[in-house]
């Protein structure tokens, strides 16, 4: 796992989440066990935890509370990315090989069901009936952003606002979750809990803004998956509805998303990274991250703020 | 849906946790809200909700938080089938299609996890941490005792403690949630409390052995699909254990076993009629049922005690 330095404020915290994280996910089979290890070590950024860390910081919350919330959300979220790759049939994340591409799928189903289960039990620990409530909300909010995906035909081209939704959907509820549940554990007053679900919500969506641009102009190393990977899936996103407004006659991404073979899909890639539709992209992100930092000026101005701040900057200019 | 009499005195209440679970799964994709309003409509004897509804009512409860949680738990119920049927690919539950029957399994996946969200959400209303935390184990004992089938290799003969584990997963962790939920909501006192535990987990025990008798002894048209289920899919249930014990050179089981055919399925099932080995089974159930009965010798005698006893009958008598 790679480590974003401004959260060094939060760096030990965050080891009590891993540790936290490993020890719900104890189970009496080995090879689940194994398993659950892996995934949980193989795991990503850990911004939603962070988030969750840094939101509880403007109020004094209960220490092991934040800890248990913080892994409950990291745990949701890696329940998630189980079901999806299944769903998407993605045999890597991350450089590793998925679950579904060692696993049969009902065993990865169950698995995905499981880390559901650990997240409500983390979630609950918190013994906080509001917390409880975001947390079923960012659920459903990802469920039924995924299921809307399944329903609207794949292979159009959405408008923008529906690319939006679909953004909130999948990453943005649940980083405003984390910061809504942060802010509610630690007691602030209603205008902070809500500042700090607008700076969660803006900066997610930021974050997939830049992830789906990174599909496009990324390093496939430091991705763990080869570029254009959107696109095979029949996925359209910000810098490919850019283009496909600044170039409304040029058939290409039609053709790619109809037949997503390699040659297609490369050819789409190159054009979006010559039209400025990158750039684009860049600055619809980079307006959500303003966004992110004018929430927090409710906020009392401390280390925490500064690192919240900090993130924002991070989130539109980081490269993996 | 076929309604048991005993039921009659929660009848009403019943009523309106069909009525909540359909305003909770109300979504704006058509397809998928038809799909949900099938799946509730189609659906069972609601037995947990029964369990909830009269396990609340020997201390004055709050009537809609009650009423809350018996949807919540309904609706985990159908969350796990659903998963269920597409990991077993079973394509007919309760006489109908089910979701994986004519969905791809994208869709299926996350209309179950959609289901999760959403009982974790009507779960969440009730606004009682211990009531969250109880939901959470429930939804944990369910898929690890999944997962532990899917890891035991199949056409395996289990012992009879392995069975017993698997029946408390699949059927008794949420009837004993159930209970001791609604005991939790009304304020009972701990021993009330854990006796309405005991009740539920016992009554679950008996329920499911019953249905694994069933489904060997039971009428297709009732049960909504063909005797030997558990069989073609390579489980050993009860009477298939005391078969194997009664006849421990009848080489019939591991045959069917090993090769789930027609014709090997037909005679296990009627070899294990004649063999007495449903008896057994049965007696089993009722051992089960007589400890929900004692269970329940703590609380006032009234008429809601008076139901809770003759379901205790129900659940060793029904056919279906």
């Amino acid at each position: 796992m790679k480590t974003i330095s401004i959260l060094d404020l939060v760096h030990e915290e965050l080891q009590r989440v891993e540790q936290k994280m490993r020890e719900a996910s104890q189970v009496e089979y080995e090879h689940l066990a194994a398993v659950l290890d892996d995934l949980l070590k193989s795991g990503g950024k850990r911004l939603r935890p962070a988030l969750v860390l840094l939101s509880c910081k403007f109020h004094p919350a209960d220490a092991e509370k934040a800890i248990s919330l913080a892994a409950s959300v990291e745990m949701l979220h890696t329940a998630t990315l189980v079901h999806d790759d299944m769903i998407d049939n993605s045999l890597v994340r991350r450089g590793n090989p998925t679950l579904n591409a060692t696993w049969n799928r009902g065993a990865t189903v169950l698995a995905g069901d499981f880390l559901f289960a650990l997240a409500a039990g983390l979630a609950a620990e918190v013994e906080n009936v509001r917390v409880m409530s975001i947390f079923a909300q960012g659920l459903m909010a990802i469920c039924s952003g995924e299921l809307k995906q399944i329903f609207n035909s794949q292979g159009n081209l959405p408008a923008r606002e529906e690319y939006y939704q679909r953004i909130y959907s999948k990453t943005a509820s649940l980083f405003a979750a984390s910061t809504e549940a942060g802010a509610v554990l630690s007691g602030a007053p209603e205008p902070e809990v809500q500042a700090l679900r607008e700076y969660g919500r803006t900066l997610g969506m930021a974050f997939q803004i830049v992830d789906d641009v990174l599909d496009f102009v990324g390093d496939e190393r430091e991705l763990g998956k080869p570029v254009g990977s959107d696109l095979r899936q029949g996925i359209v996103t910000l810098p490919a509805l850019y283009f496909h407004e600044m170039h409304p006659t040029d058939d290409a991404l039609i053709k790619a998303l109809n037949d997503p073979g390699e040659e297609e899909v490369r050819a789409v890639v190159a054009a979006v990274k010559e039209s400025g539709a990158v750039e684009s992209a860049l600055d619809e992100a980079r307006s959500f991250a303003q966004g992110s930092r004018e929430s927090l000026q409710v906020l009392p101005h401390n280390e925490y703020r500064q690192a919240m701040l900090d993130l924002a900057d991070y989130v539109v200019e980081r490269r993996w």
